[in-house]
């Protein structure tokens, strides 16, 4: 198994370090080979080569098996001519990571963390399937002036179609409830996809499809999580809406999330950012990192027990107490990845 | 005074007629004479004359001093070849209402109400401007087809600058702290907006700018709302920030709101919809309206004492344990109008 590993900036490395630790230890235990080369990326990228995604990255990553992302941007590279996301942006086309996967998933020892009342958010269990390589993120025409600026909503059918039917197919396999996001009341391209759902359902008579616009699927994330069980939407909405939802669970350093494309390797990564106000602190709770490796090891390797192994040694450290401070706790990143190995071993 | 009044459909016409009747007791009361004259709009518009803008209506509401409106929309025209947001979105544009005002207010007495907890939720007040007739919503190209979609997100300079000085205007008369919301990371527009903000913020000194991603905004809105003052953002992410935000107060059915040009009436509203599903049944709750009239007073004719009276008498009614069924009461839309204006009385 070949794994690329993109540290990047702020507490990245920090996790990633965490991850990567854990991972070795699955390896010995379960005697496989994980080959991690770790790669510049991000504002670390900029800082050792001038880019945010030298080419040794980019064929790194195209040639690897899977791909491990810890977090990238802060300050210090805000007004570079190429930014930390830029490379992020450029990466995602480039691997056509178009189908992003969000878990958003409250358990009932989690829930009193919630900023929202615990009753109303015990239970929440869904997944964002977000759209990753269109919208507005990459339409063309896309440039601004000192007068004017303009960007670009523009979707293929096609792109539409490949990601809905990713969606679908995840519902099939949870409760078989479908909820597509759009502003199909205003938006032309919301129009086209609103249609492409509506036609692709007619595959999938067992489940049930219902349509929100993006306003009111912001009110209702709040409103009545438990509702949902798999949200698809485009790009931008995936992001606001993703993001959004991950604080309900009041742990935004415990959720990962997978990329994936048609072919070629999937990326993992934590949902969260950079965090650069705590970074080099020994504080970040690696959670959202050992999660994503889990994920990887399930998705892209199908080692299942291998995962499971992974996420109930984790669970098992934090029943124990073992806490970041994120969490009211005062457990050290390395000593939380130290238990995690000792249960492992 | 000369009004227009657009009763549209679901609720609308309950809570317009609530509205209404309370402004008239206020003109017996403070000897004003205000002309209401209504209109048809929205669903009511189509039903009426095939349009949800018909010219009457269009041209009642450019010779009104204010519009008052209340709700539109339901499943019934949402396949009509011009549906009744077509003709909001018209009327927005073609009154030139650029400027679109959301308070958002948590008293104590209602914050146990919010889904948020109650702890974190108490103190919430801000207000989020958002921009109206620029961007997605309105930007050419816009068309789709079989094949693919195209929506474009324009804004000239100008039109960021005058929603922007608002903005700032608006935090100098509270507690100067200007929040921008954009996703300078990824958007063309938002560069010039970011850097606008910029610049209007040096002829302004005295108030306090941050910016905000619009995911980090969704997150902050719910983890933090107490630390908003004003928010000022594009017409989509308004569209969906003012949303979410509405629904921390745990009371949408008590938000108004009101639109501005640079010249010509402003038009009051609402925040919510037309709520088809308790239509006609006399529970809706018509304090948004109510508040939405006393907005009217006191920002398009001046009349504080007036307007302070009106809110003041309907605060009392709901002290006196007087509230509808979204609040978790059984006084009926008509009942609770004539409590108020008894008060007024
Ligand atoms: C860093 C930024 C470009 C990125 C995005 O908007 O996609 C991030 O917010 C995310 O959600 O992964
Ligand atoms: C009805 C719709 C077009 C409208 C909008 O998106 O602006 C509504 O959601 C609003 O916020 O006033």
């Amino acid at each position: 198994y070949t794994i690329a590993a993109l540290p990047g900036d702020g507490i990245g490395p920090e996790i990633m370090e965490s991850g990567l630790t854990l991972l070795e230890t699955i390896g010995k235990k379960f005697q496989h080979e994980f080959n991690v080369t770790v790669y510049p990326f991000g504002g670390a990228g900029i800082d050792e080569t001038g880019d945010p995604i030298p080419p040794q990255t980019i064929k790194g990553c195209s040639e690897a098996d899977a791909i491990l992302l810890a977090a990238i941007g802060g300050p210090k590279w805000e007004n570079a001519e190429k930014t930390p996301e830029d490379g992020l942006l450029q990466l995602r086309k480039t691997l056509g990571l178009f189908s992003n996967i969000r878990p958003i998933a409250v358990s009932d020892s989690i829930a009193h963390l919630s900023p929202l009342k615990t009753e109303r958010v015990k239970g929440t269990d869904f997944i964002v399937v977000r759209e990753l390589t269109g919208g507005l993120y990459f339409g063309q025409p896309k440039h601004w002036n000192d007068e004017e600026a303009t960007d670009t909503l523009f979707y293929k059918k096609s792109e539409i179609d490949r990601i809905v039917r990713q969606a679908f197919d995840i519902a099939m396999t949870r409760s078989k409830k479908l909820t597509s996001v759009d502003k199909a009341n205003v938006l032309a391209s919301s129009k086209l996809w609103r249609k492409t759902v509506n036609e692709i359902a007619t595959e999938y008579p067992e489940v049930t499809v219902d349509h929100l616009y993006v306003d009111a699927a912001s009110m209702k994330i709040i409103q009545n999580p438990t509702a949902f069980d798999v949200i698809v939407t485009e790009n931008m909405f995936g992001d606001i809406l993703s993001d959004e939802a991950s604080v309900i669970t009041g742990s935004l350093g415990m959720l990962p999330s997978g990329s994936h494309a048609v072919s070629g390797p999937s990326l993992y990564e934590p949902i969260h950012g950079s965090a650069p106000d705590i970074a080099g602190k020994n504080i970040a709770n690696p959670m959202s990192m050992i999660l994503s490796v889990a994920m990887m090891l399930r998705q892209s390797f199908q080692l299942h027990e291998e995962a499971d192994a992974l996420e109930k040694a984790a669970a098992e450290v934090m029943d124990a107490g073992f806490l970041t401070a994120d969490l009211g706790g005062t457990t050290t990143t390395t000593a939380f990845t130290e238990q995690v190995k000792a249960i492992l071993e």
